[in-house]
């Protein structure tokens, strides 16, 4: 049906109404003291969001973007780094690195399973010359719905003092507790079309004390994404290039939601909601890529011996208007992924849930028990 | 007044109102059908826009953004270029290329004044060994509202056979006539919240296949900007990174005016609105920047000997919610930027000159004739 579409992918995700009309208000100046006093409250916000007291800069890009930043400002040519890869967006990490000329150590794990801290402390306490300079690790992998341990890896960095952490949580922000200053997380890089309920078009970098002293040494060549220029403008409440002012009304009232509902509940209610979608799947008789314990909160990958996922996909959006996301690469066609991160509720889960039933009944799967999937699932719901 | 804000600014310009409600739709997925087809009209409606059969490719950055690309998809360490400088955004151009290491032979002239072709045409014919890799120039100098002579430059350019041209239309894309496959441009690169009409947040770069061929052999680091990337995903109606589905909506719907307006039609609305600006603020004893030869379609520049400009500034802005452009770096206090590009209409023109006329009656100015400056702006608009 038309404009009936529901997405439960990882992003874009679901906008708020209020999000959506304060972005259709016509821009200001962005040079203007109008837009300097919505850009002083997003800060300010944007700090809470990040449990840091460092700024968070934004950038006019999506996701990528604010990764390619993340490494551009505080590495230089020929650095050795370690890098995470478990999955299409660790593999974007290793992609990023080497089109800037870094010695790559990639630490890997199958697609849908989690990074093994030891390995990186194992590599990280051989590196007596305290050649690594920084160690880059996805928090939620975006591709597979895993989490990895990003607790762990970040105190073997810690204890190796000299390499920084850098961090894609472009689908952990706003859903899942990162204490940024407390754990002394150096660059944290996510994108506006995930937990911030926004739409696509805004990339977001934190950056620690220790992470500005390094970037003062780095040579990697830079301009549009030079974060010096950004950190400056960002102290007068501006930007150094033209920013997407509408998608900054957006963001403004967003965080303001996000405020409202508070962090704890924030990531409660998306482990609430994980946990909800892990088991009406199960339920189904369909199988989950990841295993509890290194399951993200934000997305939950399904796959199935039985079921074409291909075909679930397809009777999911043609009856039902409800937007799964597809495997990449060689996960095409094996898997598909629910995003449940955002502006998601619990209604939300028991309506994709009550869909997938019934699509596998449409399927032809004759061990469906009506109801029993929903039941699962709201077991951790109320 | 609240929410009166009327912007007579060089960007971000006014919305119609018809794309801001496009963009307040909520967002498909990115990988949809649904907006592979959007993206499709989009992109023939952008090759349409820029007169070129090649692909137009679109960046989630500002025009800076897209200034970059034009720099490091072309270009490789310590090649050499002639950047013609006569205004802020010439300045960027150099200082974009210093950060990525390129030998830069700056041809300079006052703000306010054009670049002259003759000093381009002596460097080239002068460069028998073909050093010179690429020529960059600002068609429209949006700090200055002085236009460069693109089509002379650009004909030397060709005649040297081996350097690229690389243009900044960010002011003159969709204001002024730019044939970009006619002339022969290789890299063209522009901002969505000028002529286009909607807020910032999209870069385009057209790229010519001479240009293309060059793009296999530079080695300047890039992976967010690559246009490789671009090109083979807008060949299958697509993008490589989540793009900003809300502003491509926007856009949708902006091209649709254009070319319901046709290209003619909007170039000569452009320069007659120029024309008419210019003449309202020579009749109200005002001061223009740009001579009547080099003036931009895009953005009139007023100085003043008589009345301070910053008070203009105010009084327009507090008593008619207009607002208007300072100057930038040592022109601050000094000029002021009036822009009448993308959704401005005659009515617009003449509510300017009519406030403004108020504003230097309110400020002391006693040579001011009544509504004289609206009778020599209309001489244009009849």
């Amino acid at each position: 049906m038309q404009n009936k579409s529901m997405l439960m992918i990882p992003g874009p995700t679901p906008v708020p109404e209020s999000v959506l009309l304060a972005m259709a208000q016509h821009p200001v100046g962005h040079r203007g003291q109008d837009f300097n006093q919505i850009v002083s409250e997003v800060s300010q916000n944007l700090k809470w969001l990040h449990q840091t007291k460092e700024d968070v800069l934004i950038l006019t890009a999506s996701g990528t973007g604010a990764m390619e930043a993340a490494i551009i400002n505080f590495l230089s040519f020929g650095d050795s780094i370690l890098i995470g890869n478990n999955g299409k967006f660790g593999e974007r990490w290793v992609n990023t690195a080497h089109a800037f000329g870094l010695k790559v150590d990639e630490i890997t794990a199958e697609w849908g399973k989690p990074l093994n801290p030891e390995i990186f402390k194992t590599k990280l306490v051989n590196d007596k010359d305290k050649k690594i300079k920084a160690v880059i690790v996805t928090h939620s992998e975006t591709s597979t719905g895993v989490f990895n341990d990003l607790e762990t890896i970040n105190k073997y960095t810690k204890a190796h003092g000299k390499a920084l952490i850098i961090v894609d949580a472009v689908t952990s922000l706003g859903t899942t507790d990162l204490p940024i200053d407390e754990w002394g997380l150096d660059v944290v890089a996510s994108g506006s079309q995930k937990g911030y309920m926004i739409p696509p078009g805004l990339g977001f970098v934190s950056v620690s004390q220790k992470a500005w002293k390094v970037y003062q040494n780095s040579n990697l060549p830079k301009f549009y994404l030079d974060l010096g220029a950004y950190k400056k403008a960002i102290n007068k409440n501006s930007f150094p290039f033209t920013p997407p002012v509408n998608l900054i009304y957006g963001l403004q009232i967003a965080l303001k939601m996000m405020k409202a509902e508070g962090l704890t509940q924030m990531f409660t209610r998306h482990e609430k909601l994980a946990r909800a979608t892990r088991a009406g799947i199960r339920a189904l008789g369909l199988d989950l890529l990841a295993a509890d314990e290194s399951a993200s909160h934000a997305i939950t990958t399904v796959s199935s011996s039985k079921i074409d996922i291909t075909s679930i996909c397809r009777i999911m959006e043609e009856k039902f208007d409800i937007v799964l996301a597809a495997g990449q690469d060689h996960m095409k066609g094996k898997i598909f992924r629910i995003g449940h991160l955002g502006f998601v509720c619990e209604r939300d889960i028991l309506t994709t849930i009550t869909c997938l039933e019934t699509t596998l009944q449409l399927l032809g799967d004759t061990n469906i028990v009506p109801g029993k999937a929903v039941s699962e699932a709201l077991k951790f719901l109320l």
